[in-house]
């Protein structure tokens, strides 16, 4: 799987205080060693959605693997803890390391579900308490993008492509690092971040902006006029060649020559010069039909006769539909008039302040885009820009704990506790179930009573076709033990995670909730904890 | 200022691939010594407001200064251009710096407004281009979260202190790094962010969590039970006095000792002997006024007993406005009991899920909060995670660009300007006022036409009592030329700025837009050009 060592940032200080502070009072109040488990999860899906992608697992693994406190980090500490805080815990503290801490996860890239444990994070609970932080940062945003990006994805059908823009409106250089790659395991297909490529090997994707355009005035800017065929190896009149192009153009487009910006022109001829294989025009630095169509046409027709081959053209604004339908009709056209069939199906790539609506909006009109480049809403996630992951003590040297809270969805589910999800005949996930410890695995072809987890009335019997154990031990004896996969496969996994839910829990609109269900065991276990727990009011 | 040492990530390939593409069509059509003036401005400010903290400039200019691409760049660019790109442009790139730029730019910490050019970076295009991006990235997410900070700071009065707890929500380990530093910036007066502390210099807090306080169960889970008297040095039964304080509370408070968890109280005991000095518990893993404030101030007490202070508590659900009262009230009844005054003024925080309107709901209701704790909503800004600063060309080889748009407000004001702020006799700022760069400076005590940069009608005699200019000349030959003042520094100035703004420009709801205007002079020059730029279109 791709490095994360350029995230020098990830180390044991990017925590909260409080973490150090309960760190030394576990400490001084012996205390630190007792065994705790605690869940990482969250209570709700993002952008009123019915399922998240879970994603940030290989950098919570580097994470413990190197924990290591500097002794720079101790000197500072020094200096923000009281002075009576004892020389020992800084003893303890430069020597801690997670060799003897258990994390069990959920593979990166699965399809997850609220209140499911996506870690269960065993050991020490001053060493639980240290992680806490940090795994909940490397989570969050990182399950909340992919989240984000395979909904966009999922909005047009799977020969659409596309690709993130997003670094330059990002929520810090990391945080734009962070969508790049976790919107490519979301199913993106390329980003124009070269640093993500770089560091991730994502596909990077981009060709020029509205100021390459805008810095050719007029064809006299042009210092360069040729291009060598790519066949022949002649050296052809490039220019010249496309100046005619464009006239021959007018009859057929029905464009008047003087309206055809001439620094525009300009601009296309010499990036095509530059790039005869990567020809792609920005073509609404002007006006996208009476000027940068036509310039963008008479420059593909040229290359094409030099044995070259256009890519397409991006449209960064107005009626993306409409201009997009209007564009493929001008495609349709000039390749019936030159008998090039490949011009028909130029790509046309859009890209202007695209967010999940108006995705749907092109949708549900037509519209001839293949490619969607989206930047903001994408990686910022406008619509819920943070996924509310907790961390939370569910036992503590062997004896299960809840937390109550007047609001129900806020209880937690105490114990540590087994995950398995029950597929149907036709392979689709049908629900996924939690069990104590230590119950029978639940069978294929065997009813099981699946009980919602705070609702008595709610249970349903499931017969599973076949079923499958959630958590493998990822971290333990102080190794990753459990093999991590490389990105693309984490990507294929999650695509085909996606795939494995009914489209009714995927699809934008009103999706249909899925559940979430414990045995009879757990769920018995759980609401006589509960009862223990809550002292019988008094009123007088 | 701070060091910013950790963004190893802030390099040159954190990029958008075009402006890659882009440096090699330059290059490739020898256009890339052409001499470029770009702008880089917003258009709006964030969250319906009408004022912005310009932030991110230290950072800007180191990474200009540091700018270099390393052989391991080099080497992977040439696996993603296509591999006819000549070898000369990779030999260009790696010795390419940016000594021959120039940047001038508005103070960090400024109060900015749309339009308004933050930074001008003049040099040759290609260098300028390569720039774009990671300024972009740099800007935009500092100066979003530096305004909000400043607009959750301005909701209250400035008695009440704000702490950013954002880190575990925040977009990225960097994201949360960028939102500690840049609230800091923006009025706040600390984080949780050990890191940010370390890094920066911002002042940490934090106590414990509710983990902390379900960790112990009953009183038998203490191990140390003895606190040494302050003052005498006299070893004391601490948990017992703090028993006997709880009892003696029942008649005060109200409350029915049973209700009041004991392993709450052994916690809150507990983290009292780690941190006499320190002691602020969180109150509401139970309930918070049978069981979190009795025990808190059975312990306050006891604590004072020993010649110890507690700082206070902390709220973290329910109605803060209401519960703050409550326990407000508690204290002053406790601190009449006992006669001992300060425990009336115990800090109170709040920590649940604020937002800038929770915080306007909370200030109308009455409160008795002291201190928030705010996270989510301020470091991933909420109301609107992105800023839309953007970098255009204004000028080449001498002669001004125009960008035309449809939308007005996207159309750029051509040419390098200069900045002007006019300021009344109040001392409060006026409007900013963009003159051309060869026109002769706004004089104080002088009137001045300033006009709307697009409607024509709108005008207005200005008589300022004085007069600003705005940019400095930061990058030159080289070097950082213009001094950056410390990090404390920056944000005393932006609270100056502040407070420089009439208060109605500042106010939540509504505010008044203030004027950005241009002379008669630049006005005419622009709209000339403007109209020279848009053939006449033909209607048959």
């Amino acid at each position: 799987m791709a490095s994360a060592e350029y995230s020098s940032v990830v180390q044991p200080l990017l925590t909260d205080l409080y973490q150090i502070s309960m760190a030394y009072a576990y400490w001084k109040n012996n205390k630190h060693q007792d065994q705790s488990a605690f869940d990482l999860y969250f209570r709700k899906n993002p952008f009123d959605g019915e399922f998240t992608l879970f994603a940030g697992l290989e950098e919570c693994l580097k994470f413990v693997r190197d924990y290591r406190f500097q002794q720079s980090d101790i000197d500072y500490l020094r200096t923000v803890l009281p002075s009576y805080v004892e020389n020992e815990f800084y003893e303890y503290l430069i020597q801690l390391d997670m060799k003897d801490m258990k994390i069990y996860s959920i593979p990166e890239g699965s399809v997850v579900f609220p209140r499911i444990p996506l870690l269960r994070i065993e050991g020490p609970i001053i060493k639980a308490q240290l992680l806490e932080t940090t795994l909940l940062a490397l989570v969050n945003f990182a399950s909340l993008v992919a989240t984000n990006a395979a909904r966009f994805r999922a909005t047009t059908g799977s020969d659409k492509t596309f690709h993130e823009f997003g670094l330059r409106r990002a929520q810090g250089p990391d945080g734009a690092l962070s969508a790049s790659k976790y919107c490519y395991l979301g199913g993106f297909d390329g980003t124009s971040n070269v640093l993500a490529g770089k560091l991730f090997g994502i596909p990077v994707k981009g060709t020029h902006a509205h100021a390459y355009v805008s810095s050719y005035k007029t064809m006299d800017d042009l210092k360069l006029r040729e291009l060598r065929d790519q066949t022949t190896g002649e050296v052809r009149p490039f220019a010249q060649m496309c100046v005619d192009y464009l006239e021959k153009l007018v009859p057929i487009l029905g464009f008047i020559l003087d309206e055809a910006n001439s620094g525009e022109l300009a601009a296309f001829i010499s990036y095509a010069i530059a790039f005869p294989t990567g020809f792609l025009g920005l073509v609404d630095t002007y006006d996208v039909l009476k000027s940068g169509v036509p310039n963008f046409l008479a420059v593909a027709l040229a290359l094409h006769e030099c044995h070259y081959q256009a890519i397409g053209l991006r449209l960064d604004s107005g009626d993306l539909a409409y201009l997009s339908l209007e564009v493929r009709d001008r495609f349709t056209r000039t390749s019936v008039a030159f008998n090039i069939p490949t011009i028909k199906t130029l790509t046309i790539v859009a890209s202007n302040d695209i967010n999940e609506n108006i995705l749907m909006s092109l949708e549900k009109q037509q519209h001839a885009i293949d490619t969607f480049g989206i930047g903001t809403h994408l990686v910022t996630c406008q619509k819920q820009p943070a996924l509310g992951c907790v961390y939370k003590l569910v036992e503590l040297n062997g004896s299960p704990r809840i937390k109550l809270s007047q609001d129900i969805s806020k209880v937690t589910i105490p114990g540590r506790k087994n995950l398995f999800r029950l597929y149907g005949q036709d392979g689709k996930a049908l629900c996924d179930l939690m069990t104590k410890m230590d119950e029978e695995e639940p069978k294929a072809r065997t009813r099981i009573l699946c009980r919602h987890p705070f609702l008595e009335k709610k249970r349903a019997y499931v017969t599973p076709s076949s079923v499958h154990a959630m958590y493998n031990l990822y971290w333990t004896d102080g190794e990753i033990r459990h093999p991590l996969p490389t990105w693309e496969e984490a990507r294929k996994f999650a695509q085909e995670q996606i795939q494995s839910l009914r489209k009714d829990h995927i699809r934008n609109l009103n999706p249909t909730p899925y559940k979430v269900s414990v045995t009879d065991e757990l769920y018995s276990f759980m609401h006589q904890l509960w009862i223990e727990s809550v002292p019988i009011g008094e009123l007088s």
